[in-house]
């Protein structure tokens, strides 16, 4: 049979070029209904991309980006070596964007990738991020992309993310048996699904205590900059009968309670016993030690990119495009949440 | 006067199109006797750049790239964020590539910045880094770029530095005020120039204070992985009539030495005495709290990618070409180098 062109293709279902190749790159802008039409007259008459110019367009670049909110956190550092070690076996360039933490940032950075100039991205959303307008965008362009740690929640694509819920729930059942009567999950962000997640756990584990604070107690959010989170941990501190145990739901936040501890004479884990969601090298070493919720995240990242190369090198996209990959975190007990007895 | 092209002028000249084209960008590979015939026929003759072409050529990527060895060390998440502070208001996107102390990555990723996809380079260069090849070629593709932290040696090009030299120096003789009678530095490699300067610095206060030590004694090498390092130093350690005092000349050899010391029941400060170079934030909370000579990273990042904008904005590249900044440390003391009487 003599193969058609794209053209003529658009011709014989009587729609505009640029919708039937949407439709063929199964672009989220064209209804089911019309990605129908096209694929049946274009198996029925016989068009296929050219694979060359298609094999051009994917993977010309030999090049991915990541898209990542700060490089201060361990994690990251951590899970950028899991990205490398993917990305140097496959003989591609890594690209590292920081949004730091803006959401505008972050829109510019994916307006930056649309241009041909990276074949995937792995993306770990900021902490303002609150619309997928630019996700879809990337999905329109037909880059593959991955969420990694932080993903966008109800966006379907491939993921992935940690045990939040249950770590969340971990942390504050860990703070209880240690004796805290009245512990708190300080979080960064009122949007941001993993921070969510970990306080809906560790509020489901106070519920399940019976005990019984209304939600402003327990789950605070640190927000501004570095000076005035450090200052509204001060507060707390300062507070008559203050919390009796704290979880940081990002490992900044540890160092801030730390500090904040110093300075206002409170004794770890004597008065208060601090729990933090850390892969921290330094977590060991610390005065005193950390307990924390250590995320996999060299393997986080590793698997990421490994899920965005099987996405980069298929032929058919769709395939692996909505995975989730949940890999758990654990808790390391060390002498922020010794028992005092 | 009619304006001539550079074909025309190729031909006055009787040089190639590509020769005169690397001569007026002020090449390496081009003489200087052949530079200033083809300068002196230009003027005479009328020849100037197309201004709209030189400046697409030039300024079309509104990107810089950074390379650097790691972003596991706090030092360059800080240099980040300041390089990060001045790209922004430049409306500048920043591309970060890491080396992980690899040569031929560095290589690699040089050449990926040669292809027009950056105006300008910022470098941090690895530990293995030897020669000055690659950098040679980015002089020649006329893309303006400085290194900050760690430098080439005797390269001609922009830099920001620290005082690495002074800092070795203080370093020992804040080891020897607190009584430490055997201070040994670690570093990281021996053709890192930064780690080179800090050791000379440490060896002139040694040799000034009179003690006689061969510098294979005083001047260690940590090579290897993460873990064939950490058995180095917990041997260093369990020599009989081990060191007293020991220089961290990157972060992460001084947890190396925290870890080992907690390993191998070796008190800080009583048994030995701890200062590393190093921005590490838990600094005031490890313990003991570290004494750190502490690089103003932020404003090394920030000063750096300031020069290299007055480079890419210049009409004539050459003009801040071989400045040198300095920008001075700070010893900051804590509890790690405690006098113990």
């Amino acid at each position: 049979m003599k193969k058609i062109n794209i053209k003529e293709l658009a011709k014989l279902v009587n729609l505009s070029i640029s919708t039937v190749s949407k439709a063929i790159r199964d672009s989220h802008e064209i209804s089911e209904q019309t990605k129908n039409t096209v694929l049946e007259a274009a198996e029925k008459f016989g068009y296929a991309p050219n694979p060359y110019a298609s094999s051009l367009r994917k993977k010309k670049s030999k090049t991915i980006a990541v898209i990542l909110p700060e490089v201060a956190d361990n994690f990251f550092s951590l899970a950028i070596n899991g990205i490398h070690s993917v990305a140097e076996l496959k003989n591609y360039h890594v690209l590292i964007y920081l949004s730091h933490e803006k959401v505008e940032l972050e829109k510019n950075i994916i307006a930056h990738c649309c241009s041909g100039r990276v074949d995937g991205v792995l993306i770990s959303i900021s902490d303002e991020t609150a619309n997928a307008d630019h996700f879809h965008k990337l999905q329109n362009e037909n880059i593959p992309f991955v969420f990694f740690d932080r993903e966008f929640e109800n966006f379907n694509t491939t993921k992935v993310i940690t045990n939040d819920f249950e770590c969340g729930y971990l942390s504050a059942k860990h703070l209880l048996d240690r004796g805290c009567s009245h512990p708190v999950f300080l979080s960064i962000s009122p949007s941001l699904p993993i921070c969510n997640k970990r306080a809906e756990g560790f509020t489901a584990a106070i519920t399940e205590a019976g005990i019984d604070t209304g939600k402003q107690d327990t789950i605070i959010y640190c927000t501004g900059s570095q000076e005035e989170i450090f200052d509204q941990i001060k507060k707390l501190l300062h507070k008559k009968n203050h919390a009796d145990g704290m979880v940081a739901s990002v490992e900044r936040l540890a160092m801030q309670i730390y500090m904040a501890c110093v300075e206002s004479a409170i004794r770890i884990p004597e008065d208060l016993k601090v729990i933090a969601f850390s892969t921290l090298e330094t977590a060991p070493i610390l005065n005193p030690s950390l307990t924390t919720i250590t995320q996999p995240a060299f393997d986080i990242g590793k698997t990421a990119t490994e899920l965005l190369f099987t996405m980069i090198e298929a032929s058919n996209k769709t395939a692996v495009k909505n995975a989730t990959v949940v890999l758990p975190s654990r808790l390391i007990e060390r002498n922020s949440t010794l028992r005092i007895d």
